[in-house]
């Protein structure tokens, strides 16, 4: 069991056994690829194919209209009020904090008739990225010669000191970025806003029309927006970078931008790396999410508390399978693979043949080697398991371990306790986030028995964390007798540091300290055998690129801002037949049945006399995007909104590994449809005027 | 989805990353490999490495002493009144069905303390293989020269044409079998039993102690031994030919011999159907038994009838899910599936190179070919999955096509459906099986979400299937709604035969009907376009093995009557550590944590301080042996019982593609154990006493 490191709401990608005819898979760049950073865009490029070249302040002001959700999504500023646009399925969460076994807002929608209505988002940060500065030869220099835990722990202590000297106080973030898998090291400065109240959000059933079945398809009917507020002082913040609302929309074949931060890709990496994920990664994880899947599918059933509970759980879990399934089966793909053999033995051929790159030349074998460590210790390799599959769980660690690293230097932390990072933690603490205790029982005994299957019920670790308790027996004292489900617990053992961690007697305290030193050793001998080398590797894998083929390549997505650039286009399906780009809303009314996941909410069916049909309702177009993306503008050149990025097609799904022109689509809901729908469904007008305000 | 047909009880095998040292891929013949026909058993081998060599009479008695289980098991008489020794998971059916939710079997365990309180299993039926026909001739010429459509049904009259000749009465059971993939045909006749009664089983948490973790791993401690009895008019039968019981039984190093009925293997399958399971039907398969699995380990959590009612199951769909998993995991090794390649390879290379197989040369691409269409009609393949994961709906869809082919002439019907084949048919319907409604739901449920999935949303049969309801309210309709669940209904609609059909208004057969002709069409359209051509072009590869190779060499398994021969021996486990071939009842006592599923139930608690703790448990051997093997008895020279096969070891679980002498193990029960168990912990003196009056 493996928490994906991508495991971002929506927009990863698909791939069936469908892409003959691809891909730009050399590094040669072809058509509309690429996930650019702000600070190297190919504005040349555009301009020669599409006649517009993107200025500096142009990419200025769209960096700084747009912001990132911590939790895995992109968003941006509408208005100079504050104003947010981003997905329902990027602001769920917050909607289902919000609701209570009375008010089910995730059912329901949620629509704040003035400013007084919005409701705080118990645990929810915006980031606006306002300076890159390139920290390469400090990086690299702290490194240098080092291998193993030496070079972790110079890393560590090097991103402490670099994100201390950028700024302290709550309302900054800065994150050192590793591009090109540690070819270059950029510190990313964010303005951090984490006061955001939801405005508005529709009921789940159109947000999210056609459910798992119409996911990651076209053509498309969802109406997948929310909009939040970023607050400061207790008012809206005035946010003097926001994009404006275009008053067209598109047309087909028009020069269309996203802006956003893709969560990962993996274009870079090495066969070696891909068969591991193929061969070992992917068939350990995708049976264990589909476990997880039945497991809340029938949970939901017991009752609509539980319902309220697991249904958006289950919406993420079903998106992560289809978009495991079908990474799963672009690396299963005999062509795809033998494309992406292809390209890296011309790349190492060209290393070869280069005295110069000689140093380099061993860097593949080197992961390849890599890779049979990483496959020893696979099965121990579960921080991040027990960090990420149950909040009550995660909330203990995070308590044992924040004790234990704040009583050492800043710079000798693990990198998620620094001094800066604490504000995360503190806040992530603090925060009013409902615990459903029947559910995390479940996700407990899915964990323990997982991790059972995996490491074998005779591994000590195993026999250590067990007891002579069953897995079921284990999660269930865990958490009946926990308190951790109260943020005013939390909140006083995280002030009572060390002796407060010796003192408590609730059940996930005792069982995260008795555990914890195993986890972290674990840990640091994987990121000591694998992370340091593989790093070492790729380092010199990304200066032979940089030597081959210039820097004029995009670096896989980092979860970090990035711009791709694209047109508004339909594309051929699996029969050939040709999908046009646009659906109209009309089309959503046709293709609603009335049983889920099909249905319309009353507010829809009855707004329909009202409305005009045969707007636009989703499009797609040619932007190289991956999961993260969602909730970000679509913009044209003119940088004004003229959709909201929310999936793509089935065909893009591979595109974590590579970019098929032909046929990879990004998703987006067009901004007639939003205005729209806002109007005359929801009667936001206050909201759609504030939005107009601003038009050109 | 898919229903696997090798989806039999336990004994399939798994292989971990670990076949480095493999395998005896090569037709030549290692050590203790194959699964030997009763007719083609080679006893000089035998002679020659173990100093034994059974004879013709030796032969006939093991093959009449022994006994298929039609669900998928294997057993054999030991005793002249019929009594027959199985796994409890073999019996565990049974157990449940007659269990009530006042008095659960399963968990109590069973034992009737006389012949009087001997329970009659609502559907069961024993198989006695009496005698074996050579019939290729016949069915090869019936089929010669055909293709597609037409082969099928020239296949399958002939098929009627020969059970027919062979006998017609309830007590004969003929089966047409096809070894080496169509190079050879046989009829094998057996004497049929379908009066058998529960004599004896443990409790569940005995029978599997261990459960999940330990499965398919040794050292081991099971007693997974069940007990029935074959009848006949109300009396039980004579068994002339019956294993005796071991005086001394097994030690280290000794020959056994294991009789039984393996499932299915593929070791003579191409590389193009090998890559088409582990790039096609693993990656979606395996995911779809992992999501039952959590729907039912959810479901069990309900209470204690839903522990009751589906306990079992997920038993079968975790066996099967470490099965596939290990299936997979074989094929995923660079070097075994390397080898399987060189093999290939050899073969194809020595009839490229003899004029005289100048016509088999192509067959290897043929069906290449063939995967291709196989991998376009993949999700449309359902016939199977409509059959058997709802018991109700497969009630509906026999009964609709029990009606429609009884019209037609014996010869041109199903295969399913000849005047042989409907005893089953009949048999099934009257037994009176229990219908859990909330289970059925849940696995209706899942069926339609998986096909919905699978097939796509906007897919023409999934909206005829659907309508417009959703998965949910459809499974949900059908299953409340219909009276399936009454046997008598059932033998009403039977009898009434079109006509009852065209005037129920039970929701299942009316849904069942609607549907069938598009479910017929598509299994016609499979076994015409991959079957028929399938099955042409291996009988093409098998005559050229034969001429190659000789036919010194086992065929592939088909759930029919196999012999193996090996020895008792330990084996390195992934450590590198020797494991001793035997564990002790004091082991047994020492693994019990008292948490599932490593408890005991209270009968063996009671009864330590009685036992003699220092008798050997299980043990493991090298025969050659796969899922379908489970209840065979292991015995040895003299034919005497030495132990109860039911399970492999961690390395032989690749067993499905090749077998590797140095590392794959049959698990077994010890005949010691056995005894220990029934007289000590059960207090079966009866029994104990009729298994010892034939001992020599």
């Amino acid at each position: 069991m493996r928490m994906n490191s991508k495991s971002l709401p929506r927009c990863t990608w698909f791939v069936t056994g469908l892409l003959a005819a691809c891909l730009a898979l050399t590094p040669s760049l072809q058509a509309d690829e690429g996930m650019w950073t702000f600070d190297n865009f190919p504005s040349k490029t555009v301009a020669a194919k599409y006649g517009f070249a993107p200025s500096q302040s142009w990419l200025d002001h769209v960096r700084l209209s747009s912001l990132r959700i911590a939790g895995g999504c992109s968003a941006s500023f509408i208005s100079v009020q504050g104003l947010v646009m981003t997905n329902h399925h990027c602001v769920v969460d917050c909607v289902e904090q919000l609701s209570t076994p009375k008010q089910n807002f995730v059912e329901t929608g949620f629509a704040a008739k003035s400013i007084a209505e919005e409701r705080k988002c118990p645990d929810f940060e915006l980031d606006q990225l306002v300076e890159i500065r390139d920290v390469t030869n400090e990086v690299q220099g702290a490194i240098a010669g080092k291998t193993g835990d030496e070079a972790n722990k110079a890393l560590h202590a090097k991103q402490a000191q670099l994100q201390q000297g950028c700024g302290s106080d709550a309302g900054v973030r800065c994150d050192v970025v590793s591009l090109y898998h540690g070819g270059i090291y950029d510190l990313y400065r964010y303005k951090r806003y984490t006061d955001v109240r939801l405005v508005f959000a529709p009921e789940f059933t159109v947000a999210q029309f056609g459910g798992d079945p119409d996911n990651f398809n076209f053509p498309r009917f969802d109406f997948d927006i929310g909009l939040v507020r970023a607050y400061e002082g207790d008012k809206p913040v005035i946010s003097h970078d926001y994009l404006r609302w275009s008053r067209n929309g598109s047309k087909d074949g028009d020069l269309v931008f996203v802006s956003g931060n893709p969560g990962g890709t993996s274009r870079e990496l090495t066969i070696a790396q891909l068969a591991f994920e193929r061969d070992t990664g992917f068939p350990s994880d995708i049976p264990e999410t589909a476990e997880y899947r039945g497991e809340l599918e029938e949970f939901i059933t017991r009752g609509s508390e539980q319902m309220r509970e697991a249904r958006e759980q289950l919406f993420f879990v079903e998106n992560d399978f289809k978009a495991d399934f079908g990474r799963q089966g672009a690396l299963l793909d005999p062509q795809f693979f033998a494309g992406k053999q292809q390209e890296e033995q011309r790349l190492r051929a060209a290393v070869a043949a280069d005295p110069k790159l000689a140093a380099d030349a061993s860097a593949w074998d080197d992961i390849a080697q890599i890779q049979r460590v990483r496959a020893q210790l696979f099965t121990h390799h579960v921080d991040g398991i027990f960090n990420y599959f149950s909040a009550p769980l995660h909330y203990a660690i995070t308590l044992v371990r924040a004790a234990e690293e704040r009583a050492k230097p800043n710079t000798e932390r693990l990198p998620e306790y620094t001094d800066q990072s604490l504000v995360h933690v503190q806040q992530a603490l603090s925060a009013p986030v409902p615990v459903y205790k029947d559910l995390e029982e479940l996700n407990l005994k899915l964990m323990f028995t997982e991790l059972q299957r995996d490491m074998g019920a005779d591994d000590p670790f195993v026999r250590k964390m067990l007891g002579n308790e069953s897995p079921e027996q284990l999660a269930h004292r865990l958490i009946v007798g926990t308190h951790l489900d109260d943020p005013k617990v939390r909140e006083n053992l995280y002030s009572g540091g060390q002796s407060a961690m010796a003192a408590s007697n609730d059940p996930l305290i005792r069982f995260a300290a008795s555990i914890d030193d195993d986890l972290l050793a674990m840990r640091k001998d994987y990121e000591a055998r694998v992370d340091a080398p593989t790093r070492s590797a790729a380092e010199r894998i990304a200066s032979a690129r940089f030597a081959v083929y210039g820097t004029s390549v995009d670096p896989d997505a980092t979860f970090t801002a990035r711009l791709s650039f694209g047109s508004v286009k339909g594309f051929e399906d699996a029969e050939g037949k040709f999908v046009q780009p646009y659906t109209t809303i009309d089309g959503l009314f046709h293709r609603a049945t009335g049983a889920a996941p099909f249905v319309l909410p009353e507010s829809w069916l009855k707004a329909k006399a009202t409305m005009n049909l045969a707007l636009p309702m989703n499009l797609s177009t040619t932007n190289d995007i991956i999961g993260g993306n969602s909730g970000s503008p679509l913009i044209d050149r003119d940088a004004n909104v003229v959709g909201l990025i929310f999936d793509g097609n089935i065909f893009s799904l591979g595109g974590d590994y590579g970019y098929d022109a032909a046929k990879n689509r990004a998703v987006a809901v067009d901004s007639r449809a939003l205005l729209e729908g806002l109007r005359k469904v929801y009667h936001m007008d206050h909201v759609v005027d504030e939005i107009e305000a601003g038009r050109q």
